[in-house]
């Protein structure tokens, strides 16, 4: 393809199933991220089945608004999977029996003690001027065409085969097409609203032309995600994100909890770790969420020492040794019980930390005084303790969540402040 | 529109942020759902940003291709929001200021006492000949128009803005374009691989021509979505899908467990609220998961009494009294230490029935003899105890999850098997 200063790139998604309610292509979330660290964005996306008339339609249409297009699926083997006839039908290039190609097939099949089907032959045949793209984990070898107006790239459905593919075999051939370097940087911060954030770096923006800022708000956590374009090459794209990754970190401060993808769970445990403690909690409102989040955690069991459930006051009296006088002056919901709480599971079990919360998830239970999302998250050390009382919007789901967050920053915010956090 | 037999649909999803990796356009699920219960089948997707000359060429690609043209997105008051201008292009009409409109939006932002800011004004131009669909969760309103050869339909693109518009607006129009009458069943099952229930109900598809069946397969879940068509009327189509479910129940009995959508927690919360038992719950390898799940259902404080998370010998031995010499005997990953477990958080907690889990999760902690996905479920009541050896596959959260599964499964067999139940 001849280069042009505006290409335009069409990723096309091909199956009946991705027209129904219970299926989505995800694949175009992976191709486009990749694509956009070369400069390079996404102008249309299309789904279409694989009835055949609906299917070349689409590449007509396909080829003739877009400069690269990109089709996923409809490699196999079945009668049903018809891409590759589809293209060759539409550019009138003739499909080609590849020898080679059979023989690999073949050979996969035999490494597993099988024989070929008849019905993958067709999966040897190419493109007329096509490459190869092999495929490592699965039969369908994917296709790179390079005519003298566009590119087309065909790639099997499955992301497992999907991904190794585009990164070994089309990344390196993108790289001519490349119009800019990139820099990526995920920031995640709890403990600040989306517009108390916006407050605080928004005169950042103009001074950087060639930074792109996305935020993603989700409930007790907000991203900011970052790129940064250069046109010279990838030594100045990461320069310049680490000068303005420095420049948000300054004005978010501790707020941000990660830049390199870790988890809120991930980086408690990351702290716990570093600092030789371990934890325990008592959870009355996230009902085991927070000691699920925390254990999704490969190796969490070297900090996590045990959880406590404690729905029922009585069990948070004859678990916790909460005291009963104390529930019944202040409620089950309140900053006394809180602390207690996590002040009982703490002595339970021995360790360097404990963390309670208890609160209303909703969607009933709720009353003037204590309404639903009130919910209060203690945490007992050493030498203290600390309670905060939180008032979450929200369903019962991302109120357990907001709840277990806000638990988890306390220990973190506080192995901060160790030397050496 | 005139009627014809096979007609086209396309839904486009209008929005820059669409073609950004971090987003997905999930209103077209919600829509497809929805017109395939009218015997309706959605052939085209498109998604497409802001920008206009992209926007336009896919609308005309959408005209020459499809008879409904269902368009989400980009009717907001920004200059970024020009769904309505490029229909209009394309389609050589007019835009009509509608002073009605104009007044319900003022009225709306009113009520919440803000004035109505100048920019959403152009909300209350109509393209020609179109009808209003109104919007009663915000200011946008959609527009349904029905030209000779085509109807086309624009939603906004919150979906809590776009689901009600649809039900109270479009369905009713709809009706005259039906195709079929279609009733729904989802089977949720437990326990049987997909290939076993194959192997159980596959006779029964060609005596049904008139159904369809999707099975969706899960770690520890799998889905049968039914839908029976009927050319006469709703009626025709209810009694045979019930004809059908009850020959699929049949088949495979008490497996499922569920037909009205309920999950598994849902459907054990309410077998023990029945049966007016309760459950309590010492957690290893699921590490939480499966109070949580519990837990998310809400009212479950009236039959969940606690949970341990109990990951460490010493916590299982102080806290529920597992024998430290039963755990040096057979490991803590056993079917004899799940057992004690299962009595011992019973007993602990005086509920009527104890469950637990004990396994390896992994990525790491695997051996020869106990290797990754081993995990041993138990379960107490009154008068035993039972325990299951499983082996799953998957990673850390699958492991979990399918853990969570099986012992919820055993308490819901046990229940069914009661007077009642």
């Amino acid at each position: 393809m001849k280069r042009k200063k505006d290409l335009k790139i069409e990723i096309m998604a091909v199956g009946s199933e991705l027209l129904t309610p219970y299926f989505q292509d995800t694949n175009s979330l992976y191709l486009t991220e990749r694509l956009n660290e070369l400069g390079m964005e996404v102008s249309y996306k299309t789904i279409v089945g694989d009835e055949w008339d609906d299917l070349v339609l689409c590449i007509q249409q396909a080829l003739s608004r877009a400069d690269i297009i990109i089709a996923i699926g409809g490699l196999g083997p079945t009668k049903d999977d018809r891409t590759r006839e589809a293209f060759a039908s539409v550019l009138e290039r003739k499909l080609i029996f590849n020898q080679k190609l059979l023989q690999k097939i073949e050979e996969r099949f035999k490494r597993r003690g099988h024989s070929m089907p008849s019905v993958n032959k067709k999966q040897a045949y190419l493109i007329d001027g096509a490459e190869v793209l092999e495929n490592k984990n699965g039969t369908a070898p994917g296709l790179w065409l390079d005519t003298d107006s566009k590119v087309i790239l065909l790639f099997p459905g499955p992301p497992h085969e999907l991904k190794p593919m585009f990164d070994s075999s089309v990344w390196p051939k993108l790289q001519s097409y490349r119009k800019k370097h990139t820099a990526r940087r995920v920031l995640k911060i709890t403990g600040l609203t989306e517009s108390k954030i916006e407050t605080l770096i928004s005169d950042l923006y103009p001074q950087e032309p060639h930074a792109r800022l996305t935020t993603l708000a989700y409930p007790g956590q907000i991203e900011i995600h970052l790129t940064v374009f250069s046109e010279k090459n990838q030594e100045r794209a990461e320069e310049s994100i680490c000068k303005l990754e420095k420049k948000i970190l300054g004005r978010l401060k501790e707020n941000v909890f990660s830049t390199t993808g870790e988890e809120l769970e991930e980086v408690v445990g990351r702290l716990l770790r570093l600092h030789k403690k371990n934890l325990a909690m008592a959870e009355s409102c996230t009902g085991g969420l927070l000691s699920h989040r925390l254990t999704n955690i490969p190796g969490s069991s070297d900090y996590v020492l045990q959880s406590m459930v404690v729905y029922s006051n009585e069990a948070k009296t004859y678990n916790l040794g909460v005291s009963a006088d104390l529930i019944e002056q202040h409620g089950a919901v309140s900053s006394q019980v809180a602390t207690a709480m996590a002040a009982g599971i703490r002595e339970k079990a021995r360790s360097s930390y404990g963390l309670s919360t208890t609160g209303i998830a909703g969607p009933a239970g709720g009353t003037p005084e204590k309404p639903v999302g009130l919910v209060y998250t203690a945490m007992a050390w050493d030498s203290g303790t600390d309670v905060v009382k939180n008032l979450f919007l929200g369903n019962r789901e991302t109120i357990k969540f907001q709840s277990t967050q806000k638990a988890l920053d306390m220990v973190r915010r506080h192995l901060l402040k160790k030397p050496g956090g």
